[in-house]
C-alpha cells in the first residue's frame, strides 16, 4: 500500500488539513512525496477521546492477550518488509545497514515487553493478609497493584525513527504498562512514522484491542504536540529531543490544572575519563575507538562522546595522535535533517571561534548536508570558566578538557550536569584512582560503564538510559530496559475488597500465575 | 533537658535570629514557651552543605548500620518518655491516647523501614551476566541498584505532629533510601519538633553517622521552607498539607535551574459510596460508624470522609437518621491551630450558606477553639453545577450527595478530582452495582476500601497512601508504607565495571546476600 500522508485515529484514517508536513531526502534536502496532513485540534480532540475510552478494557486484558499484541505489532513491522528500510534511510539519511539493525532494535524492544508482559513481575502484586485476632485493632486485607498511569504521549524522536518513534521504546512500554498511546509523529521522517504506525494501527485490529489504543499524529507546527501534553486525558508524555523542545514540554505539563510527569531525554555530552595507565597502555588505539564511537551514525546518538577528560600530560599524546589520524580519515555523514546539519555548522563555528577552544583536527569534508566530525581541546581552567562549553553540540564533535591533576579532575567532575552515561577507560593501576571518582559519577549519570563507549544501549533488564538533569526530566527513571514500565505505572491499595471484586492479579486464584509479595517477602 | 528553642544543624545547636516561632496551646491559644529562633539563610545554607556533604558517605553505609540507626532514632524517641507525650498534646490539642498511638505509629514506621533496609530488596539489584560471545554484537556485563537521589527537604505536617513531621515516614523512608534529611518545622508544634530532632541528632552521632545526615530548622515565615525547595543541593522534597501550600512548592521545584520532584499530599475529601444492599442491611450502624470516622481527630485526617455518594431513596434514610442521631452527641474538639479552626469555620459557614446546600445536623458546641462537627446534602445535580462542594473542608464536615441513580452516581465519579481514598459499602447484593464502578475508583484514587472509612492507614508492604492529583502531587508513589522508599530512589546502570569498583550489592561475593535478579529472573 503506498503512502497517504493520512493520520491514523483509532481504526479510521483521514486527511489531515492544517497545513502538510513532507519528509525531505535527508542527502538532498529534496521534497519527498507525499505531502502529510497536519492535524487539526479536533483531530487532537477525537484521539484523545478514543484514548481515553480505550484505557479501561486495554488496561484490563490478560497479560497473554497483551503480550500478543506487542508480537504482533514487530510482526507487522517486519513484514513491511524493504519498503520501511528504503524510506527509513532516505528520510533519515542514516545508512541502510544501522536502519536494519534498529529495526531489529525495535522489534526486540515489543518483543522485550511482551515478555515483560507475561512475567507480570512489572504489577508489583503485593499482599498484607488480614490478621482479625490482632490487638489493639485488628489488620484489614490490603492488596497492592500497578495500574497503568492512562493515555500517554509519545513524541517521535529524529535520531531514532524506528527504535524511539512511532513504535519505539515509549511506545512500547507504555502499551506494555496498559496505557493506550498517542504518538506526534517527528516531521524529520512522516513516511517511516505512517508505515510503523498502519502496522500498529493493523495489530490493534487484529488482535481485537479497544479501538482508542493507538493514534498517530502529524503536526505541521506545534500546536499538536503542545496540545497533547496540555489534553487532559493524557496522564504522561515521553519526547526525546533538544533541551529546549523539552523544557517546553515539562513546563506545559506542571502548569496544567493537573499537572502529568514528561518523561523527557534532552541533553547530554557523555564525558569520557581517560586514565593514565590505560592511556600508556593503549591511548592511541582509545583514540582510534573513540573517532569511531564519535562519528557512529554522524555523532546523532544522545550517548555520543562529546567530552573527554584526561590528565595532561606526555601518556595523553598517543590518544591526541590516534584520534587526529583517525579523524583525518573519518568519512563526512549525512545528518538526519537540514536543520540538524546547519545547528551542528554552527556548532562548530562557535567552537572554532572560541578564544579558548583550539582545534585539534577535523574528518573529511562531505557533500551538503553532511557533518564533517571535529575535535578540540581546552584546559580544566578555561572549562570551569566557560559554562556555555559544556553545552551539546549535537553531531560528531567532540572537546577534551586537559586537567592538571586529579584533583583538578574531580573538580570539572563536581561542575558537570546531568549526563546519560560516563565512560572511563582504565587499567588495573587505575582503579585506585577510579574507585575515588565513583561516587560523584553515579550522581552524575545514569550509567557508569568502563573501557567502552555509551554508544552502545543494551536493551536489557539492568540497563538505564535515563540520568540526572538536563540528561533527562526525570533521572528515577530509564527510558530503555524492562525497568521502562516503571515510568507509566501508578499503584493502587484495595483493602478488604471482596474477591469476586477484585483484579485477577489480586484474587486468591492468582489466574495470571505471577509472583506476589505476601508481607513483604 | 529542658527545650532550648535552637535550630538543629549538624551534630551542633545554634540559636536562630530570624525572627521567633512560639507554639500555641492548642485549647487555650496561650504561647508556650520557650520561642524558637527562625533560621536564617545562612543557617539553611550550613544545612544544605553538611546534607552534600554528608550524602556519599551516608549513602554507602552497611545496610545494617543503616537499620541500626534507624532503630537508633525509634529508641531515643521511645527515651523521651512523657514529656513529648504532654508537649505534643498541648501542641496539637489532640488527645494522649492518640498521640501515645501515633508515637507508637512513627517507632513502627521507623523499625519498619530498618527491616527494609536490611532486606535490601529495595536496592532493586538487577544483573545480565556478559555474553562474549553474542553475534553479532557480544553482550556487555550490566548491573542495576538504586541509589538515593540525594538530600530531601521533609516538611512537618500539622496534623500529625510524629508519624508525619521530624522523624515520621517522608524522613524514615528517605534515611532509608540513602538520603540526608533537612527537616523544616511545622509552626504549630515547635516543641514537639525539638524534642523528636534531638532524639534523631543524638542517633546520628551515636550510630556515627556523617554529620550533615540529619538538620532540623524552624522558619519564622517562608523563606526556609521556599529557600530549602529552591537549594541546589536539595534533590527532592515531602510536604503534608494544604493545596496552596503544596502548589506553591511544586512551582519552587519546577523553576529551578535543575527541577527536582515535590511528593505532597495535599487535598483529599475521600467520598464514600453506599450502596442499596448495605443501606438496606445496616444504614443506621453505617451512619453511626460513619460520624466516628468523620470526628476522628476532630476530623482532621487526610482520609477524613468528606464526602458521601449514594442514590436518592429510602434505604438512605437510615443512614441519614443514624447519622443526625450519632451527630447530636458527637463532642467538639480542639483542633490543631487557632488557624486551623478558623478555616474550618468558614468553610462550614460557606456550607451553611450555600443555596444549594442544605444542613442536615451538628455536633455538640464546643470551646472556643473547639471544631464542631456539621453534615450537610446536595443534589448530583447541584454538586455537578458547583465545583466548589469538592473543596475540602479540612475538619470534621462532611456532605452527602444524593444521586438519582447509578448512571448518575457514575457521572459524579467521573467529575471527582483525584483522592487519596475512596470507600463503599456493600452486601453481596450490591457487588454487580459495585463492579461497575471499579474502574473509575481505581483511576481516581490510590485505595480503594469496602465496609470501613479511609481513616486507618496501616502501615506495610500494601499500603498506598497517595493518589492522582490533587489529593498527591505525584500520584506513582505512596508516603505510608514500605513502598515508600520508592520516591527517594533513582536507577544506576554498571556497564562492564570490574570487581573491585562496583558497590557492594552489585559485586559477585553479594556481601548484604540481597536478591538479585540475573537476566530478569
Amino acid at each position: 500500500m503506498p503512502l497517504t500522508g493520512e493520520l491514523l485515529i483509532g481504526h479510521s484514517t483521514r486527511r489531515g488539513t492544517n497545513g502538510e508536513v513532507f519528509g525531505l531526502d535527508a542527502a538532498t534536502g529534496e521534497k519527498l512525496q507525499p505531502g502529510f496532513g497536519g492535524a487539526t485540534l479536533d483531530d487532537l480532540e477525537q484521539a484523545a477521546s478514543l484514548a481515553a475510552a480505550a484505557f479501561r478494557p486495554y488496561r484490563e486484558t490478560s497479560l497473554e492477550a497483551r503480550a500478543k499484541f506487542l508480537e504482533a505489532i514487530a510482526q507487522n513491522i517486519l513484514d513491511i518488509g524493504d519498503e520501511l528500510i528504503e524510506r527509513c534511510v532516505k528520510e533519515s539519511g542514516l545508512p541502510r545497514g544501522r536502519i536494519e539493525g534498529e529495526r531489529g532494535r525495535t522489534v526486540g524492544q515489543l518483543r522485550l515487553f511482551a515478555n515483560v508482559v507475561r512475567d507480570g513481575g512489572f504489577i508489583g502484586a503485593r499482599i498484607d493478609p488480614a490478621m482479625p485476632d490482632r490487638t489493639p485493632l485488628p489488620r484489614p486485607d490490603l492488596r497492592l497493584r500497578q495500574i497503568g498511569v492512562g493515555p500517554v504521549a509519545v513524541f517521535g524522536a529524529s535520531n531514532f525513527p524506528l527504535a524511539f518513534s512511532v513504535a519505539g521504546g515509549d511506545t512500547a512500554s507504555a502499551l506494555a504498562a496498559g496505557c493506550p498511546v498517542i504518538v506526534k509523529a517527528h516531521s524529520a521522517h512522516p513516511g517511516t512514522s505512517e508505515l510503523v504506525g498502519r502496522a500498529v494501527q493493523r495489530a490493534v485490529k487484529e488482535s481485537e484491542m479497544p479501538e482508542g489504543t493507538f493514534s498517530l499524529l502529524f503536526d505541521s507546527g506545534r500546536s499538536i504536540g503542545q496540545g497533547l501534553v496540555a489534553d487532559h486525558r493524557i496522564k504522561a508524555a515521553g519526547f526525546t529531543g533538544s533541551r529546549a523542545g523539552g523544557t517546553a514540554l515539562m513546563k506545559i505539563a506542571a502548569s496544567r490544572p493537573e499537572p502529568i510527569p514528561v518523561y523527557a531525554e534532552m541533553s547530554s555530552i557523555n564525558p569520557v575519563l581517560l586514565f593514565p595507565g590505560a592511556l600508556a597502555a593503549r591511548g592511541e588505539a582509545i583514540g582510534k575507538a573513540f573517532v569511531g564511537a564519535l562519528t557512529m551514525g554522524a555523532g546523532q546518538f544522545c550517548t555520543n562522546p562529546g567530552l573527554i577528560l584526561a590528565v595532561d600530560g606526555d601518556s595523553l599524546n598517543g590518544f591526541v595522535e590516534g584520534a587526529k589520524a583517525a579523524l583525518a580519515s573519518a568519512p563526512a555523514a549525512t545528518m538526519l535533517t537540514p536543520g540538524i546539519h546547519k545547528a551542528y555548522c554552527e556548532g562548530v563555528s562557535r567552537l572554532k571561534s572560541h578564544s579558548q577552544v583550539k582545534m585539534l583536527g577535523e574528518g573529511t569534508v562531505g557533500e551538503r548536508f553532511q557533518g564533517q566530525a571535529a575535535l578540540f581541546s581546552t584546559t580544566s581552567e578555561d572549562f570551569l570558566k566557560h559554562p556555555e562549553l559544556q553545552e551539546e553540540v549535537f553531531g560528531s564533535s567532540s572537546l577534551i578538557v586537559r586537567c592538571k591533576d586529579n584533583d583538578d579532575l574531580g573538580r570539572v567532575l563536581d561542575k558537570l550536569e546531568g549526563q546519560l552515561t560516563i565512560a572511563l577507560h582504565l587499567e588495573a593501576s587505575d582503579h585506585d584512582a577510579a574507585r575515588r571518582f565513583m561516587p560523584v559519577l553515579e550522581e552524575k549519570a545514569g550509567r557508569v560503564l568502563v573501557n567502552g563507549f555509551g554508544t552502545g544501549v543494551e536493551v536489557g533488564h539492568a540497563m538505564v538510559h535515563g540520568g540526572p538533569y538536563p540528561a533527562t526530566s526525570d533521572g528515577r527513571t530509564t527510558s530503555v530496559g524492562s525497568l521502562a514500565i516503571a515510568r507509566f505505572l501508578r499503584p493502587v491499595s484495595y483493602q478488604d475488597v471482596p474477591g469476586d471484586l477484585l483484579p485477577p492479579a489480586l484474587s486468591d486464584e492468582n489466574p495470571f500465575g505471577i509472583q506476589r509479595k505476601t508481607d513483604g517477602k
